[in-house]
């Protein structure tokens, strides 16, 4: 590549082909990628996210290869949350015209090696100058077969809560960073607290739990990226009802315990608040989908009552409540 | 709405209200929104941009409203370029706390307002705090029917080249304004003026110029967004020809030489580096699609060639070639 020029150095031409080396795709170049349907009754999701450098990321705790995979992962868990199949990535990078062109090379490797698994690829893009980094990223999934999306408002009374995936350790990791200022200062040998700090800044989710969930028979999905409370909240709301999670089935495992250790941080924080694993959670009436476990029972709530919690943890207010908050 | 509330102090949740109220969809609110197809053999385009404020706009300039239509034409016209119909946007926006909750509701009222004559909606987005407002907006189309998508290299010598819409009226409406100082100052008897700065600050595009394309058998297509020479280069270089205007065909024409009497600048400039119409040009061996006109020919260009340029115009080398460059 070119060295260590940066992007404004480089100028656009040669910072999209540093682009598309890293991250290359056939679809990309034209005015617009086309997709082509997989399936026979093929629907589109798409969603975005946008990430702004020491808010939502930093150089300081992840490479730029970390974010591109993180950006991935986080988005292709919403699609998965409605029983999609991500398919395509369209990349949109604000940046400071002093940014070295390896990182925004290095991101776009991590975008295309978390996407990859997925059989997914970086279809186009644009790039500009400003003041922030600012990274918007912009997910595609195709769902098919006849089974509707997984929306936020099938769960019903007398379903189970379900997950996949880790819950609390993207938080814990990022409090393990805080705690020793750097990644460099945690110990090598410490072997739980890289694999936290792994999770916070680069997590990678196993394939297709949302098309498992879907096949299955779940009745609702989201994924935990605002803390584990706000999000079923979130399903709780729309479905008008109230989830009660099982005290037994979220209670901190010795990951977690090791972690608050080192860090004097309450473990349940993370599980409840914590958020940013993209964990997929929601509720089924069926059987119990492949990966997935139970933690806890879908309860009725009474329309209008607003003294009781949408989310209890055996049946009474959880201790932490509060979630991540884009504008404050 | 909230009066002059901040978006800081309105918070995520009314926030996002105030951008559903303004762009309302049923498609919107869940983790990620379902496109549902509207053809036989659908295939989904989609392409993204982003525009940091005073650096792509300016509210000196324009308003957020406009804003807002001028961000959905300028996707919409990479949709069109494909020969395909928008159906969607996804919105990002990163925003410092302290914007007016009002912009960020006309803004979104802007797409929405642009996006009608579509049947195209608001479906999705994200909101985020960052020092510049940056804005990302990515769109999805449809292309249904068996013919292959419009890209830019299906040129063939011998094809017309085709244009509908105005070519150099958004950088004659920018330098009306800057001649000017503001928006005020432009004398309001001045109806030519008034209707150049109104093609820079919100271009309206006339709906399905690209499916109108395709369907009458185009063989590739962009839109005029960098410049004109710029643009068909593109098409020139994917498509191993070279594009020759026609002189005559390009000529500025009479709303264009009263914006060059006020400014002193030489239309020409305009004409053929100025970009931002969004005007969709591309060539053809078949029709002349309806509401385009032909403005060159497309001719042979030795391989490997580098003393002859891309884009002539009546065989020679434009009097202006540079165009828009996203990184300097």
């Amino acid at each position: 590549m070119s060295g260590h020029l940066t992007v404004a150095e480089a100028g656009e031409s040669a910072t999209i082909a540093a682009i598309q080396k890293a991250a290359p795709s056939s679809l990309n170049g034209d005015d617009a990628a086309v997709l082509h349907p997989t399936s026979s009754n093929s629907r589109h999701v798409c969603t975005t996210d946008v990430l702004v450098c020491d808010r939502h990321f930093s150089f300081l705790y992840s490479t730029a290869y970390e974010v591109g995979v993180k950006a991935v992962s986080q988005n292709f868990a919403d699609i998965q949350a409605m029983g999609a199949r991500p398919t395509a990535i369209l990349l949109g990078i604000a940046t400071p015209g002093d940014t070295d062109l390896g990182v925004i090379s290095d991101l776009a490797r991590g975008i295309n090696d978390a996407a990859q698994p997925w059989g997914a690829e970086l279809v186009g893009g644009d790039v500009v100058l400003s003041t922030d980094l600012v990274l918007s990223i912009t997910a595609i999934g195709e769902l098919g077969g006849p089974a509707a999306a997984l929306t936020l408002g099938g769960a019903g009374v007398g379903h189970r809560v379900i997950a996949s995936g880790p819950i609390g350790y993207s938080a814990a990791g990022l409090d393990i960073l805080r705690h020793y200022g750097s990644r460099e200062a945690i110990p090598k040998e410490d072997a739980i607290a890289q694999e936290l700090v792994q999770w916070h800044c680069a997590p990678r989710l196993e394939v297709e739990r949302g098309t498992v969930a879907r096949a299955a028979g779940a009745s609702s999905m989201t994924d935990n990226s605002d803390g584990l409370v706000r999000d079923l909240s979130m399903i709780a709301q729309r479905s008008g009802v109230r989830i009660d999670l099982n005290r037994s089935a979220i209670t901190p495992d010795s990951t977690l315990l090791h972690a608050a250790e080192i860090t004097g941080v309450d473990p349940w924080e993370w599980v409840l608040t914590g958020g940013e694993d993209h964990t997929l959670i929601g509720t089924t009436d069926a059987r119990l989908p492949t990966t997935y476990r139970p933690i806890g029972m879908v309860r009725s709530r009474v329309a209008g009552d607003e003294t009781t919690p949408y989310v209890t943890v055996d049946g009474v207010r959880p201790a932490y409540t509060k979630g991540w908050e884009s504008l404050r």
